[in-house]
Parts: structure tokens; C-alpha cells; sequence
């Protein structure tokens, strides 16, 4: 099928450009009765949304309001498809004049144009961060079925140009502008992305998520394993180019001694599994880190090529992140919001007894 | 969808327990009128077979012989699905007695109790890595259509129980069993697994997946982006748990200057991006890494549960790999030949101009 | 998968309840660089809308203007997904206040309720026939794929309330309002439902469907036959209550050197087989029809239930058709369209040479 | 994706050639714990079974012996894919050769070489009836799931050669090779099919499929209504020109008032429904038809051509039935069954609260 959908019972398509009219996400599978209201939605919107200021935003300042066109009634879904819908008000479209025929690199414009022979130039079109807004709003949708389990994503900044975080503490997540859980990492990220903008240059990171509550046999074998669909759904966030689960690639590194993690009465004793085992949750957290590459949209002067094929001197204007970060992180939480609902969906149809609140009639 | 069918044109159902009467798959979608006969995929099996002997490598020697039941006719794919049949010969079940109420740490003998309520104990079942052969195989086939195209995809180990390759030698994967690119690591390699093995213990690496020849204009957007499906591929192999593309984790350090291939009129220089912008490959050679664990059925005691909850010490015997790597290798090069047969398939059903000889009529 | 999204290659959602604030259709997989404007939607959409007056019809009248949001760019589909948007603009709720707790007999009401725990009373919510407006718009870009091919897919009336057409006349068919291609049946047809409606009541009839153009190929045996489907698409549509191909029901009756088509070095002598053998098309022109019953909701008093189980007696008020046949000849027609268009890109992307101008780059 | 695969949930590839090595079927997503030999498989295959004789049979003679290959541990299914195969051992092959260059009118074979440019002419190849083994087999495993839910699928003989059943009489349905539950009317049928017999001919029928025991919600709108999924799943079956449901093409000549089944405290009077309203399940017994055409291989002398487009006269030599009903029955039963399978597990996934006894743990 077509890539725009993801999901199999909790099934979300996204559409809509950077610069067209709209854009927006059809969710089919949400199941019914839960209460549902736009508030909620735009809550989780708000977290990912540019104009909040700081060095590594772009000066695109945007409301993004969610409308819910369809599946409610009187603020609780009906089953039906709920139709997302979210408009473009301030799209400069004609700063993108110079791109139209012009590829920059590190951007899907030369692949776009390979694929289909035509591409809207603006903004980077479908191919743009905006998307993803569209998927934080059915993610916040999503986490209203995991609230009724009692399942909790947290997505945060565990490394961003260079600098890692060393301490965790939850609450203050939310306290910066580019969720670390570290308070003094933070404001040295913050420097490095100051540093990283003023060099007209951008930075790369590491987001990690965890999922807590989420109960023991979610995940298909052989090919729908929780980490295999878990690692594409965040490989499918454009500027993530790695994804590790548990121990990771530290596992690599390891001894089987080392690396299992014991099992005892009380549970297990180390998480080297991430929350997983042959694919399959085994009751314990999630924990998943993805590698996100830094913004190619730069200031300094790159080389490339247009689309006669020429070579040319490229310096991209417009407004710019001078790092991903504080984007990406809601959206890797929504993803792995998606995941585990559409999993929760798919294990009540395979005759797993997962139930909620107000789910049986 | 139940989660034991891979790709949507291309699509390979695998089936079967490790101690059942057999394994297979059956592969809907693969073009009429490709030259297919059981030697090319018995070759393809031969290759990750255990019983080549070697200190990695279970005592278990099958022959692993593949039958073709249907989808050719005298020597041709007939568009009908093509059914693959591999017999389980040599399965000493009794060897498993011990572990019937034992979940052994590390694999799936937990989550598949806790997911269905009853498992087949047997060799690890369906979590065994026997049923990986019916992956060999399927990518067999679907290297037939690449071989039209001129795709050839590459796979060999660049790290083993903390040995690293440092050349790259093509020629030299296939002369060791480790399908090491670089000699003299792969000597050290052997004395790595020799050394844990001994130890009765089992070591992890990393496997890196290269495809030459891969067209501009393959990948979805935006959930069927070619390197969220590439992940999503290669972490469905149990033993993974992390995958990168291009420079991966390490783009997450790098500046964007650093990052973004200039792209000049003969083409991209480097290739940080691993071959493919916004999840559509741009026409250079796709580079992946998967991250493997150590095989998590070592001779060494370790605590565990058994089926009532008691703590009991486990003692792995039977027949063991003390790395997972030699049979590895040929799984990531077989999902990736599939999810890249199933893009090619899904570029043409898109309307791209994708052909092979042959195949218009 | 949740049933509100049609096709596999060429992808149809759609969403929506008939008093919510809009309708729409997100289509993914439509190839790129096909022309599209709204214009061409809307005259799609103009053909199904009530309002045009005659005794079939009911009083409602909106204007359904269509609007793209995404996947068109100046003028041309880019290949990303299509997003069409019907705002409801005159929706009387209020009513439909009576109908809260009360199930219409022959309607979806009773069945929402036990399925869902919840629905949208207003205007039959999702059930209503509104939400055929978004399969036509969609049909309308269906076609404009089928275009390139030299694909044309008529429908038309063959039987309203008894009365059945015994002359075929291409030119007639846009003439009357019942789309029946004899004009002398027409004007009976037309008395017929005006005196039906005079009664309260309602009637049912039967549509035929053909498609000139088609080539042969299309349809996958076994499951994904192109009879098997096209029945499928024309019984999601809610009135109709039976489909058949070709002989359809007489072939029960017929004896096999009745039915076999003779094959001819000019192609088939008859076409009992409707233009498909074996579930694939044979090159000749397709035939389906399909059997549309009375609208259930009539102005005679009707016994049913109310929510608490209890007997009651119903009067349909509102607005509503006394047959169901001007709107659903469009729906049919654009069931049909995304069939085809759906299977041309399927027999693409099984490597079949379906090709169209302006596709091959 | 390729259509060799039926149902979402319940998912059905069916695989093999009519003179191929071997046909069967993988049913991935059933759910564990369920009791299943090769025994019941078996009982279902035994029902259509040719070789029992009477006129209507070919005197192809096959065990059809069933072997189960995954998916089931000491009696109980495992929740992993359940592989059936049926070797195909009595095919005499060249029985056949006549045909590898002809067209038989009414058959595959002319479209088969239209779509793939190549087939298997034997017996049909794919096409060849001999794959409904494979559907019959899996309706089986279907119909064990049914039993937890108290749900019984019958199918029987309506009409032959234009004989109609006038009385109905389950205890008759097995008593006759027909599968006809109306003993008089039976034998008047083998009469009609000994003479279509005798003239080198063949005759068609109506088959008829009731469900009983089936809960109100099954269904998913507005694509996957369950009245189009039986449609599609019966008219995917080679034969089958026509499917209606309920009243089906009577409701296209009946009124409102006439058509709608009154609800009262008692339940619906009346069924012209079918069981089925808006697409959902209402609780009521499920009524299709399905309208079958005569068997294209007839002994008399047909006008054909051959791969070069010259016309020739076809007798059709070989084992042919006179009658595709005997076979045909078991088919549409084992249809319906993996249709009712699917959309019960679709509805769990839904969040519908469908339970079998012993399916919460």
C-alpha cells in the first residue's frame, strides 16, 4: 500500500504539504466511547510547535489549531473515522522562489523529483517537519486509548551536538525548551546550539523514549516484532538515522552473561532487553533511543546541483531550526504512542484478554 | 494483519516451528516469467547452514534441503504464489525436556507464555532462529528480480565480540565463515567466539548490509520511507538491536556542514546519508548496520523462573552457537533483497518507469 | 484493517457523518503528474447532488463544493496523498431529535448502537448515503487515471419500481434524472416513484454498470479476482442488496455451451462472461449490476424499538428520496472507476506492461 | 497486495497448482488454545471430495489427505501461522498437453496468458477448481473458532439446472450428493445433471449460505461492511456469476413498506435483510446466495483459438464434472466461515467485547 498510512487497527494516514492549504491525519480504528475533545489534542500540538523562541527555532511562528471535522459526538469517539484537520496560515511561500530549482542537500528534494517528477518546491512540500505535526495530533488521540491502560510514553533529549545528558529527572523534562532531563546538560546544549546557529551551521542529537505500564505480549512474530515496528516508526521521522533498543548497539559489545537480563519472582534484574524479548513486551519499560541528524538546512554556502543538473552555490534562507530537537522529540513520543495502540488493538484481535475501562458493553 | 507476512507486492509469509514437521514460506506477488529453480535458492540456504563446523556454530547439521511446491512452471515463476518447503530432519525434541517449564533468560520463552498461554518449547519454537532459513530462502527469490535490475546486496560483519574490521576486502568474505571483509580481524574474531565459548558464554557484533545498483526513486513517503522499512526489516530478526543507516548514531555528533553530501554534477560526494534522502534512495549504494546481541543460550548457570513463578538456576545444554553471527549475516542480506524486491514492485504500482528485461510484454 | 479505506495501490479513506461539520476522502497512491483541478471533482460531485428537484429526491439542498487541500501542485498531482473536503453546510440537526432513541427499521441504527455502544443519530451519522459524496469525488480523480488509459465507465438505471428498461440509448442517459438509457421507461419510472412517494413509500431498482476500454489482465486470482472485487465495492454500498457479473443469476439456468463465450480470431462472440474469466479481465467490455432496494425511510407508520427495548410506532419525517436510484448510479459509477484504477496499478506493480502517456519518464 | 491472501485478521494464503507438486494453505492470526487435528481438517475436505461418485463427479479420484505442519502443540493451536498441505498425487499430467496452446472457452486460461505471458496449462494451474481444497481446509480451522461462539455455517443447493429445492429440510442436505434439502427436488436435480451429462453438457445452480448464531456488530463500515465482504469472498470463488443477500434482487422490485423488517421487543420480523443492516450484523440468521454458471469444459465441440490466434475446434477430453455445485457448496460454506472467523476478531480489535470460553486468561 501507499506509505501515508501507518498502523493496523489504529490505522493514521497523514496528508498535506508544508505550503498548501492544509494539513491533517485521518484516524480509523479508534475504538469507541473514549472521551475525545480538541483541547486534548492541542494540547499535545503545543509541545512541538515552533514560535516558542530559543536559539534552535525557526521564526515561523504558527498557531496550528486543530479542528476534529469527524468520529465524536458529544465529546466521545464513535468508532468512526476522526478527521484531524490543522491549516497553514503563515506560509511565506515565495521565500522558497529560489528552490524550485534547486536541490539542497541533506533534503529529499533530489529524491522527490527522481520518484515523481514533480515536486511543490515550498517549504520542502510533503517532505517537511510540518508533517509531523499531523502525527503528533493522532499520537495525543492514540494516548487517549493507552491512558485507559495505563500506559505512559515520556520522550526526551539524551545528547544534542555533543553533549550528553548525565542526569535524569523527569520533572524536569518539561522545564526546557529542549527536554533534557538534565537541568545543567541543558543549558550547555542550549550553548552549543547558539554556538551551532551563530556559525550558520546546525546540530544533531539522541531522543530516548520510554514506555511505562505497558503489559507483557504486545508484539507480533515473526515480521510485526514490537522493536521491528517500533525502530520503523521512528526511522520513519526524516532526519532520524538510527534506532536502538535496550542495550542497543552496546549489545553488540557484550557477553551473553552480561547481556541477559536475570529473572527472578520479583521480575527482571536489568533492562538490557529494552522492555522486549523475541519481539514480544515482556511487561517490563520500554526504552528506545533514535539518532537525529542535524538539520540540513544551513546558512553556510554548500555545493549542489539544479535541475538541469548544473552545479551551483547554494545558501538556504528562510527560517530555519538550527537543531531538530525540540521538534522531534514529541514526535518520537507519538510514534511510539501509535505503535502501542495500534498493538494493543492487534493483540485483542489475536483473543489476547486486554481490556479497558468502559471497554466492554 | 498478523505478523508473519513481509511486504506488500513482494510479499513472503514465513511458518513453522523449530521442532515441528517443517518451515516454509510462501511468496505472493513475485513477477512472471523470472528463471527460478531449487538449486539457486539452495545456494542461498547453504550459506547460513549450520554444521560448516567452526567453534560459532551449533552441532546441529541439517541439510536443509528446499523444495519448490508450486508458482514454477519448467523453470519460470508463473506469477502465482511460489511455496518454499524446507523438512525438519534432524530435531532431537527430547533434548528440550528440561525447559518445558523454564523460561530461559534472554528469549522469547516469557512473552510467547505471557502473549498466547501455551508455547511450543521445542528448539525455542517459532522464536527459534530455524525459522530465519525460510527468510534465506524468499530472499532468494526475490534476488532473481533484483539480478534484472542490477542490485546486488552485500552483507558481511564488521564487529564480533569487540574485534572490529579495519579493510574491506570483498573478496575475502567469503573465504572465512565469520563473512569478514577484513582477514586478519576475522582470525582474531574466531579466537573471540573460541575464547567465550569456552568460557561457555557467547558474544554479540555488528552486520553491515550494502546494495549497489539500487535505483533513484525507491521509499514511500512518509510511513513507507525505504529506511524506516529497512529498520523495521532488520530488527525483526530476533538477535537485533539496533540498526543504523549511513553515518547513524554517529550523525547525532556531527555538525550539518559536516553531514549534508555536497551533491555535484557527477554525483553525491560521500555518503553520509547511506544512500537515501527522506526515506527515497538517491541513486548511491544503501549502507546499513544492525547491531547483533550474544546469543542468549549460554552453558553457564543463570537465575530464571520456571512456569509457576520459582526462582531456579538454568543450565543451557543441547546445541548452541556462541555467536549468532555466521547465521546472521545471510538474514539481513535476505531482508534486505526482499524489502527491496517489494519497492521495486511498489515504485512501478506507483506509475515509476521501472523496468527489467523481460518484462514488458 | 477498519473498513473506511478502499483499494490497495490507489487508496481511498474516507470520513465523515452526515451532520457533522464536513465530509472528505483522503486518496494515496494516485501517480504523479496527472491533471486535477477541483473543477474536474466538482462536476463529479454535481451529478449525485439532491436538490435538482423531481419527486425522487429529497428537499435538501447543498451546493457540496469540493476543495483539494494537498497533493496537487499547480495543476498536477505530486504523488503524495490527495485530501478532499466537503463541508456540511446546511445540516438541520435538530431534526433528527426524535430519532435519538429510536431505531429506523431497514437503517444501520440498531446496528450502530450494538456494535459501537454510541452513534451519531443525526441524519444516520456515518451510514448515511452523505457519505457516498466523498466515494464520488474520489471516483472523479479514479478517472482521470482511467482517462489516460482510454478507460470509460458508464451506469445507468435498468430497473426503478418494477418498471425495466427495454432500450439502450447512451444519448439518453444524461437526458433524465433517473439516468435510465430509455426514455419511455424513464417517464413510467418517474410516475412510479412519484406515486410510491404519494403513498409514503418507496422504491428500490437496479443499476448496470459498464466499463468500455478495460485491458485485459487486470484482476489476481485467487481472492483479489476483479469480479470478486468489483462485488465487494458495489455491496459496500449500503442500499445494494445483490450483485452480478455478466449472465449473472441466469447463468444458473443456463447449460455450459450457453454460457461459454465462443472465442474468435476477432475476439468473443457473446459476453455472458461480463468481460472476466477466472476473476481476470478478458479485454471485452465489463458488466455489473447491482440491486438497490426501497429507501427504509418512508412517511407510513413503521412498528420498531427505541433504546430501552420497548415497541413503537415510527413516522419518518425530514427529507428524504422515495428512491435511492439517482444518487446511487453515480456511486456505483465511481465504485467501479476506483476498482479499475486500483487494479491498473496492481497489474503494474506485479510487473505487468500497463503503461499510459506521460507516465515513463 | 497480491490476492492470494483472504481476511485481515484471520488471514488465509492459499498456494499451488492444480498439477503442481502439492496446494495448500498458512493461516496466520488464529488464536491459540484452540483445538485442532488433522482429523477435523480432514471431515471438511472429505465433503468435496470428488470420487463419490454419481454423474455429476469427475473420476479424478484423490485422497485429498491433509497434513498439518505448524502452527498446533499437543492438540491446541499455538497462535503461530497453521500450515496445511494436500499433495496433489493422482495427476495425470498429460491428459493435458492438448490444451498447452488452446483457449477453452469459459475458462482461465486465455486471461492467464494475458496477464502473465505464461501458465501452467494443466488442469487449470491455478485456476483449476482443485485450489478450493485449500479454502475448504482453512474454513475448517475457521469453523473451530465458530464453534466458541456458538456460530454454524450451512450451505445447500437452491437451484440445478433450473430445478428448484421447494422444501427445506436440514437433515436432507447431507443425505444427497447434492447437498440439496429438499429430497424430491434432489432427485430430480441428479436427473437434470445426468442429462446435461449425456448431451455433453453441463447445468449451473444456486447455492445458499445461512449463519446462525451470529452476534449483532459484526461488520466494519463503510468498506468492510460484511455484506461486502461475503459478496467478494463468494464471488471470488471461479464460478460464482452472482451473490445477493437477503431478499437480494427481489428488494429491487419491492416498496419501502414492503422491504422493511419491523423491529419489535421480540426481535426483527421478517428477515429480507439477511441478518444484516448498514453493513453490521443485527443479530438475525445470515442469508446469501451465490448464483454458480455451468461448468466451462464440456464435452461437446467449441470454437476456439490457440496461442497464435487461429481459431480451432476444442473437445474438451479429461474428467470433468457435469455440475460445479457438489464441489461448490463446501466452498461458499468454507467462505462464509473465514469471513465470520475474521470480522469476529476484527470486532475484538475494535474494542467489542466478543468472547469464546477459554479465550481470557
Amino acid at each position: 500500500m501507499p506509505g501515508n498510512t501507518f498502523g493496523q487497527l489504529f490505522r493514521v494516514t497523514t496528508w498535506g504539504e508544508s505550503h498548501g492549504p492544509a494539513i491533517g491525519a485521518v484516524i480509523d480504528g479508534c475504538p469507541p466511547r473514549l472521551p475525545l475533545t480538541e483541547a486534548v489534542v492541542q494540547a499535545a500540538l503545543d509541545l512541538r510547535r515552533p514560535g516558542k523562541g530559543g536559539p534552535a527555532e525557526t521564526a515561523r511562528s504558527e498557531p496550528d489549531r486543530v479542528e476534529i471535522l469527524s468520529g465524536v459526538f458529544e465529546g466521545r469517539t464513535t468508532g468512526t473515522p476522526i478527521s484531524l484537520l490543522i491549516w497553514n496560515r503563515d506560509a511565506r511561500s515565495e521565500a522558497y522562489d529560489a528552490l524550485r530549482e534547486v536541490f539542497r542537500p541533506g533534503h529529499g528534494d533530489i529524491t522527490y523529483q527522481a520518484k515523481y517528477g514533480i515536486r511543490d518546491h515550498r517549504g520542502g512540500g510533503r517532505a517537511s517537519g510540518r508533517e509531523t505535526a499531523a502525527r503528533v495530533a493522532a499520537g495525543a488521540v492514540a494516548q487517549v486509548l493507552l491512558d485507559r491502560l495505563g500506559i505512559r510514553v515520556t520522550a526526551y533529549t539524551v545528547a544534542l551536538g555533543g553533549v550528553r545528558a548525565r542526569a535524569f529527572d523527569p520533572e524536569a523534562i518539561e522545564t526546557n525548551r529542549l527536554f533534557c532531563p538534565d537541568p545543567e546538560a541543558a543549558a550547555r546544549m542550549e550553548a552549543r546550539v547558539a554556538e551551532a546557529r551563530a556559525a550558520g551551521d546546525s546540530v544533531g542529537g539522541v531522543v530516548e523514549v520510554r514506555a511505562a505500564g505497558v503489559p507483557a505480549g504486545l508484539g507480533e512474530p515473526v515480521f510485526g516484532k514490537l522493536d521491528g515496528e517500533l525502530a520503523g516508526a521512528l526511522m520513519s521521522i526524516g532526519a532520524v538515522k538510527g534506532v536502538e533498543i535496550g542495550a542497543g548497539f552496546r549489545a553488540a559489545e557484550m557477553t551473553g552473561s552480561e547481556h541477559n537480563d536475570p529473572i527472578t519472582p520479583a521480575g527482571f534484574e536489568g533492562n538490557n532487553a529494552g522492555g522486549i524479548l523475541a519481539g514480544i513486551s515482556n511487561g517490563d519499560e520500554l526504552v528506545i533511543r533514535a539518532a537525529v541528524k542535524p538539520i540540513p538546512s544551513i546558512a553556510r554556502p554548500q555545493r549542489t546541483v539544479n535541475l538541469r543538473g548544473e552545479a551551483v552555490e547554494l545558501r538556504v534562507g528562510g527560517r530555519h531550526d538550527a537543531s531538530a530537537i525540540p521538534r522531534i522529540v514529541p514526535v518520537c513520543q507519538a510514534m511510539v504512542r501509535l505503535v502501542l495502540a495500534d498493538h494493543v488493538l492487534r493483540a485483542r484481535g489475536q483473543g489476547q484478554a486486554i481490556d479497558w475501562p468502559g471497554e466492554g458493553r
